[in-house]
């Protein structure tokens, strides 16, 4: 039986002991927690007459402003190439259902893709990350376990990359990114590239997408859950530039979910046109993203943990080793005691298929803007948002929790 | 590979023509033609700041009101068993994956089963429909059926139902059900009933949910596509009473599409708690479905069809067996000739599972109502809308494609 996904599971698991008047710092769950932006609600609102079913690929309005989403991100793209859905996780189990072979992972990765993999009976292989950043496989590694994978009778077809990374907020490089599709290419993968991160880069460096080293092997998924934090909409879209793929994938879109809700096209329209308030609103986002898990970084590190440096997104990937010394010994058990001593709720690195013995956890910052519309729209607007009296209290929450911990408490 | 779903493709195919400047009569999608309930335009543009992803069952006041639904129809229901889902055709797919065995389909049934069975690996076993309804398949096959599959090694284990039924047009009588669900209870079968169409039953007779029949083994599935015309909204909701099948619907919910969209949780509690604006709009659309659903049925019987009066929803299932005189020798055949010769757009019975000689085919009649919104509230409001010229001229235009057809053109 497929489990309730575990992002999703620890999510309604922390709002409930918040129902319940607990005091928990919810570091759990990848929602961009920041309000819906006003042109947005006008959109959605002005298109609430739209009931019709619609094509399932999607609108002409709304694949041709998603063609130019992707043409101005360095992708040339015809609207025909495009695929919306109710959300990048049923683009994500569409593609893996109709492309063939074993699925390949990097490790640590996104809770779904394994999950869904399981679900369409398909064998997983996992290949850990390197040191530099997550979302990729270490290029050498991969190249070794394809190979042996091989060798014991595995016909690895399908390899999911993250790019920015989300469960490790880090960017692979353009030179990364490029060795791991040598390496793909070389031994005949389709890449599968979730770039639902990608506007969310804190520095604006460089994205080099998969889908510029293999354009005839890389489908491209995104959506606007996370750049414009309309999880709630369920709004994905794919760029598929093969024919054959993009039929196939349509067949399986058509008997499962049919289209995106009609109303929602006209938002993606709208937004995928990347009007200029939509662009400030983004860059509001990112810089209050970045900010906040600078902030947490440094909580983790001033506590001992090894942690790359946030640079994408909103999460961390904290590796609590010196614990070890007091008595844990699976990331699973310390997320436990995080959450049942310390009201810090995070999830353990064996949810994304780390070593569950590691004292590793993904970290998710983006639900610490504010617990209202008002806080979240100050968060957004504040020259220095960690200074804010209700994220500050939270930064204190997660220092004194780390304290107690590391004081054997 | 999954085809690109039959209803779904014909509708674009149509629409491609008409938007090409032929005259195209369409018949071929079962979407309730009608334009939104000012209202629930107003709860929509209402909840458009709603962008939490939220519980993957769904909002505590949707399931509530979903629970009410059920429960004003016969059917004791708590919110804990409700579900919903973008769309009754993703939870149908859902149950499908976690429900085990082969899966049994009355014959001919919606083009939709088959094809998620297909997509997830599954035995299909199709039984004939008796005379007096589609729907359910006939008992007396059903259990000849069984166990001979049974004797062939096969595991039956769900059972689908349709009531009322696309795409015939027809309602299982109580009796009927009830002896089907005697031989899926004698078999051990959990049954999936579908009754999207529950309320549009046209004389408003009674509806026996098998859920009466076999509480313990049933599961409920439905939506607002066809009683309120959403089905740009993609509303579907379930009634699942027994905790591990829900908690497994939910994992598979959890990896594909994580829950409805936010703003349209807050549509499904507002049309769900039935207010009287909601009734007074589903009674109004209803008389006009039977109204239209008639006149088509006249037109068929004059031409010579075999054809099941229609009781409830748009459909008609007409069997034109007297047209193998004239050279037709499948119903794809003739469904090609209607559209090519004398732009009628059907769908053959093949697409339903039905015998590809059979010179059968669905005809849809919910988008004669009109090609803009005003049209279509003249004719939700008129007291004989058969005689609107809209209406009329596209009867006529039947009228003459079979006459000619009958003529051997």
């Amino acid at each position: 039986m497929i489990r309730h996904s575990a992002t999703l599971a620890i999510n309604e698991k922390l709002q409930a002991k918040r129902a319940a008047g607990e005091q928990v710092l919810h570091l759990g769950f990848g929602e961009a927690g920041l309000p819906v932006l006003p042109e947005v609600r006008d959109v959605l609102a002005g298109a609430a007459h739209r009931n019709e079913y619609g094509a399932v690929v999607g609108s002409a309005e709304a694949r041709q402003a998603a063609a130019g989403y992707f043409s101005r991100r360095g992708l040339p793209t015809e609207a025909d190439d495009i695929v919306l859905a109710p959300g990048s996780k049923a683009l994500l189990f569409g593609l893996l259902a109709v492309l063939p072979g074993d699925v390949v992972l990097p490790q640590p990765s996104w809770v779904s893709y394994a999950a869904q993999a399981a679900l369409l009976g398909r064998r997983v292989l996992g290949v850990p990350v390197p040191e530099s950043a997550g979302g990729v496989p270490d290029p050498e590694r991969l190249d070794r376990a394809l190979t042996g994978a091989r060798k014991d009778g595995a016909e690895p077809g399908v390899l999911i990359l993250t790019v920015p990374d989300n469960p490790t907020g880090t960017l692979a490089g353009a030179e990364l990114v490029k060795e791991v599709c040598a390496v793909a290419g070389a031994h005949g993968l389709t890449v599968l590239s979730d770039e639902i991160y990608r506007d969310l880069v804190h520095d604006s460096a460089e994205v080099r997408s998969p889908a510029a080293e293999l354009p005839e092997h890389t489908v491209v998924t995104a959506g606007l859950s996370k750049n414009m934090a309309l999880g709630g909409y369920r709004i994905g879209f794919a760029r598929v530039p093969r024919p054959e793929q993009r039929a196939a994938l349509v067949g399986v879109a058509s008997e499962v979910w049919s289209s995106l809700p009609a109303p929602m096209q006209e938002v993606a329209a709208y937004v995928l046109a990347e009007p200029p308030e939509v662009r400030a609103h983004i860059d509001a986002s990112r810089a209050l993203h970045a900010a906040v898990a600078r902030a947490v970084h440094a909580e983790f590190t001033a506590a001992g943990a090894d942690c790359r440096a946030p640079q994408a997104g909103f999460y961390l990937y904290p590796d609590l080793e010196p614990l070890r010394a007091k008595g844990f010994t699976t990331g699973a058990q310390l997320a436990e005691h995080l959450l049942d001593r310390h009201g810090v709720g995070v999830l353990a690195g064996a949810e994304f298929g780390d070593d569950p013995a590691a004292l590793r956890f993904r970290v998710a910052t983006s639900l610490l803007y504010g617990d209202d519309a008002e806080q979240r729209w100050s968060a957004l607007r504040s020259p220095d948002p960690v200074t804010l009296p209700w994220i500050a209290r939270s930064l204190g929450h997660l220092r004194d929790a780390l304290s107690a911990v590391l004081d054997g408490e």
